[in-house]
C-alpha cells in the first residue's frame, strides 16, 4: 500500500465522505488512490476558494470535516481567504495540500513557494509528512484536530513521494476532543448577576446558537429578563418559529454601543467580547463601555448547553410564561426592495431550510422579518471575506441532501465564486441562489459617506457594478444552472416555489 | 495633506498610471485621495487575483509599476497566486494593502490575518507604515524597488489611521536600480568555449528576450554555430518573423533531458539553470547532465545585451548569413484541431499584437508555427498559477493602447478569472480572446497516464470539465463582452479579423 492509498483508506475509515478538490499534477497519486477506493466522493470545484468554502458549509451542517484538495503553493493560496472564513466560524476542515517530492522542495521550480508558511497562516494545526509510513497517521492527527469542539482548520501538507512510496499504514481517527466542562465560579457570579440586575445582556456565539442551548438561553431569558443577542457573525444560528428570538449584535459600533451601555453586564456565551469589524477616525477603539461588566458563562472552548443548564438550576423557577411567538410573516406583494425581498424570503423560505447568507446591505430586513419563519439554519459570513456564499451553500446542501438550501447572495461577493455555480449543476444541489443586484458595493457606499467623504469619480468607479450590468441569469445559465430574472415580489414568490419544488440548483435575480 | 493624499500624489509623481484596485472600509480614505487626484486611473476588478494579474501585465509591457489596491489579509489572500506569478516573471509592481488602524491591528477584528506574513511570502520587499508623515517616502522607496531592473514585487501595507492623519509629505521615485555589468571574466570563457565547441546552447531568458539583446543572440548563433533556446516559461519574448528563431526547452524532462544532453555546455543569458517543474517518480532530479558544463554569461541582475555585445567581439567575424526567414505561414482551413488551431492564429495576428499565453496543451503548434508571424510580444504563464491570462490581457492592453491584445486561454485556467472579461469590456480593452475549449484539464490527464495510473472515477471527475459544458459565449456576454462560437478554421479566421478591427474586447469560443 503506497502513502496516498493509505490516506484515502485512514480517511474512509474515519468517516470523511466528500472531497472538495482542484488537483494538479503534484495529486495525480492521490487521485489514482480515491480512483481505487469508493466511499469519498470527490467534487471538482473550478477554483479552490469554492473548495475551502464548499468544505466550511459541510462543516458547519454535519459536525465533521470533509477534504480540500488544492495544488501546492498557488492553489492553496487561492483558498486561503475562504480557509480564514472557516476557520472563524469554527467549522471542522481538513487540507490536503500536495507538495513536491521532498527532494524537489524548493528546487527551483516555477511553482515554489512556501507553503507551510502559507498553510500556518491560516490554520489551527499544520503538518507537513515527510514517508509514506506515516501519512495514514499524519491524516488521522489532522482530522482528530479538526473534528473536535470547537472545530478547527487542520491542514496536511503531502509529498508527492510520500504519495506513491510504499509502506503506507491505515489509521483510524476517534479520540475526538470534547467542549469542556465550564467553570462553576463562572456560573455562579453570572448567577447572581442575573439576581441582582434587570439589565444583563446575554450574548450567544458559536456553540450556543444551537438548538438545545438556545431552548435553554431562552428559558434563562424567561427566567432572568435577561435581554438574549446574538454575535454579529454567527457560523449557524438555529432560527424561526419556536425558537428563541435573538437580536443580532449590529454591525456599525454607533448602533451597537448604546445596546451595551444600557446593560449592567455582559454575558459572554460560546463567544469572545465583541469587537467592531472596523477601526474608525474617532474610535470607539473598545466596543463595551468600562462600566459594563464583562462575564463568560462559557468560552469557544466550553459546552454551553451544561453552563446554560447549571445557570438555569441557580435561578428562582417562575411560573411558565408564554411566549410571544411571532406571527409567521405575510409575503408581501407589489415592487421589490429590500423589505418586500426581505418578507418574501422569509414568508416563502421552506421547512428547515439552510439559508446561506451573505446578502450584506440587502438583508437588514429579511434578518429581522425572518425571526416569524419556519425553523431553519441560518448561516453567515464569518470572516469578513467575501464570495463565501456560493461555495458553503455547495457544502451544506451535499451535507445535507434532504434539506433544501436558499443562498442569499450580494452580486458583489457573488461575482467572488461564480464558478461554484458549475459545480452546483454538477452535483445537482438543491440550492436556490437569490442574487440581491444591487449593482454596487454599497456596504462601501456607505462606509465612504460615513467616513465624510463625498463619491468623487474614483470612488464612484470603485463600488459600481453596473457598467456594465451583469446579467446574472445568463451567467447562471452559461454554467449550467436555471435561472430566472424576477420583477415584483409576487413573482419572486413565485419563482421560489417552483424552485423549491424542482430538484437541483435555480438562480433568481432580484434587482434591488 | 493627510497620508493618503501624500501617497496618491508621491505615486502621480513618480509616474504612475494605473492603479487595479478592489477596495474595502480600510481603503475608503485612500480612495478619496484618488478622487481628488487625476493622473492615476482607477480600475476595479472584481476578484483580487485579476488586480495582480492586470498589474503583471502591465508591468511586463511597460517596465514601470502599476499599482494594485487590496483590503486586509482576505483581499491580498485572493491575489497572491497571480502575484507570484508576477515576481516570477519579475514584472515591476507595487501592492498597496489597507490595514486596520494601527491601534486595531490583531484587536481580534474578523478581519485578523497576518497580513504581514502573507504579504513576505510572495514579495520582494514589504513595508508596513507606522505613520502618515512617512507614507510618501514608504512609496517612494516601494517604487524604486519594483522598477529597479529586474523589476520586482514590493508590497506596502497601510493602517488606516496613517491614511487619514495629517502630515503626509510627497516624495518622488527617482533612484531606480539598472542591470549591472556583467562579469568580463565570464564573458572570456564563454567565447573561448564557442570558440572550441560546436555543441555551445545558449539558453536566454528574462531580459534577453527583448529585441535588443535578441538580435545579438542571433548573431552569436550565426557566428559560432551555438544554438538558441529559450526557456521554458518566458514572461515576455520579443517574437515573430524578423527576429531570431528561438525554440523553447520543453516542458517535460524526458523532451528537454535529450536537447541539453546534447550539448557539450549550457550558456544561461538573462536566466538560471533551468529546473523540472515537477519532481516525478524516478526522477530525474536535475534536468541538466553532469558532464554538461553551465556558465552564466548574464544573470537576471545582470545586462544581457552588453553581454552578447562583448561576447560578440571576442568572437571572430564570418561574413554576413543570410538567415532563413521563416515562410510567413499559411492559413488553414477545415477542420479545428490544435495545429489549424495554432496556424489560424498565426497567420491572423495582426502586426505588433500581444500575445497573452496561457493555451497550455491547446498552444503546442501555435508556439512552433507562430515563428513566422508578425512580429509580436509573447507573455507566458511564469509562476504556475494558473488564471493569469485574462487579467494579463487587461493589464497589457491597459499598458499599450495602440496595440491589439491577443488574449489565448485554455479553459480550465480561464474559470479561474471569468471576471476578468467584467472589466475588458467596462474599459473598452482591445483584447480578443481567444477560449480553447477542450473542455478537460488535459494536462492533468496527461500527468495522470505518466504516472502509469488509467483514469477511474474519481480522476475523470477531477480532470473533466464538460458535465455541464461550459458556455462561454453566453458566460462572455453576461459579463459585457461580444462572443461568438467557431465551428472550423474558416470561421475561426473570419471572426478574428472582425475582432481585430472593432474596438473592445471580443470572445471567440473555439472548441477543441
Amino acid at each position: 500500500m503506497n502513502g496516498a492509498q493509505s490516506l484515502v483508506q485512514t480517511a474512509v475509515a474515519s468517516g470523511i465522505e466528500v472531497c472538495f478538490a482542484n488537483p494538479g499534477t503534484t495529486e495525480v497519486t492521490l487521485m489514482a488512490a480515491l480512483d481505487a477506493m469508493c466511499g469519498i466522493k470527490p467534487v471538482l470545484c473550478l477554483t479552490e476558494g469554492v473548495c475551502a468554502g464548499a468544505a466550511d458549509g459541510f462543516g458547519r451542517m454535519r459536525d465533521w470535516p470533509a477534504l480540500t484538495l488544492t495544488h501546492l503553493g498557488p492553489g492553496f493560496a487561492n483558498a486561503i481567504a475562504q480557509v480564514h472564513n472557516a476557520r472563524r466560524a469554527h467549522s471542522p476542515v481538513v487540507n490536503i495540500i500536495g507538495q513536491q517530492a521532498t527532494w524537489h522542495v524548493a528546487g527551483g521550480s516555477v511553482l515554489d513557494m512556501d507553503v507551510e508558511g502559507l498553510a500556518r497562516s491560516v490554520s489551527d494545526w499544520t503538518c507537513s509528512s515527510g514517508q509514506a509510513a506515516t501519512l495514514g497517521d499524519d491524516l488521522r492527527q489532522a482530522i482528530e484536530s479538526a473534528a473536535g469542539q470547537p472545530g478547527q482548520v487542520a491542514t496536511l501538507i503531502v509529498p508527492a513521494d510520500c504519495q506513491w512510496e510504499e509502506g503506507g499504514r491505515v489509521e483510524l481517527a476517534r479520540a475526538v476532543r470534547k467542549l469542556r466542562s465550564p467553570n462553576p465560579a463562572n456560573i455562579e457570579a453570572v448567577a447572581a448577576r442575573l439576581r441582582d440586575s434587570s439589565r444583563v445582556l446575554l450574548l450567544l456565539g458559536g456553540a450556543a446558537l444551537r438548538e438545545a442551548p438556545l431552548r435553554l438561553a431562552g428559558e434563562v431569558a424567561a427566567r432572568s429578563g435577561a435581554r438574549l443577542f446574538c454575535e454579529t457573525f454567527p457560523a449557524r444560528a438555529e432560527r424561526g418559529r419556536g425558537r428563541p428570538l435573538l437580536t443580532r449584535l449590529p454591525y456599525f459600533p454607533e448602533q451597537a454601543q448604546p445596546i451595551l451601555a444600557s446593560a449592567s453586564d455582559l454575558v459572554l456565551v460560546g463567544t469572545r467580547e465583541p469587537v467592531a469589524t472596523f477601526g474608525y477616525a474617532g474610535g470607539p477603539r473598545r466596543l463595551v463601555p468600562p462600566n459594563v461588566a464583562v462575564h463568560s458563562l462559557a468560552s469557544a472552548e466550553e459546552n454551553p448547553e451544561r453552563a446554560l443548564a447549571a445557570l438555569l438550576e441557580l435561578l428562582p423557577k417562575r411560573s411558565p410564561v408564554t411566549r410571544d411567538e411571532p406571527a409567521p410573516p405575510p409575503c408581501p406583494s407589489g415592487a421589490l426592495d429590500v423589505h418586500s425581498f426581505g418578507g418574501v424570503l422569509a414568508a416563502c423560505q421552506p421547512d428547515h431550510a439552510i439559508v446561506v447568507d451573505e446578502s450584506a446591505t440587502s438583508g437588514g430586513p429579511y434578518a429581522l422579518l425572518s425571526h416569524g419563519a419556519k425553523p431553519f439554519s441560518h448561516l453567515n459570513l464569518t470572516g469578513g471575506a467575501i464570495g463565501f456564499g456560493l461555495p458553503c451553500a455547495l457544502g451544506a446542501a451535499l451535507a445535507c441532501p434532504e434539506r433544501p438550501v436558499l443562498a442569499l447572495q450580494a452580486d458583489g461577493g457573488g461575482l467572488y465564486s461564480t464558478s461554484a455555480l458549475w459545480s452546483l449543476a454538477r452535483e445537482g444541489a438543491n440550492v436556490t441562489v437569490v442574487v440581491c443586484a444591487n449593482q454596487a458595493y454599497r456596504i462601501l457606499r456607505m462606509e465612504t459617506s460615513r467616513a465624510g467623504h463625498r463619491l468623487g469619480h474614483a470612488s464612484t468607479t470603485l463600488t459600481d457594478l453596473s457598467t456594465p450590468r451583469v446579467d446574472w441569469v445568463a451567467l447562471a445559465r452559461s454554467l449550467g444552472v436555471p435561472a430566472e430574472r424576477v420583477e415584483d415580489a409576487t413573482d419572486l414568490a413565485g419563482r421560489l416555489e417552483t424552485a423549491f419544488e424542482e430538484p437541483g440548483p435555480h438562480l433568481i435575480e432580484v434587482p434591488l
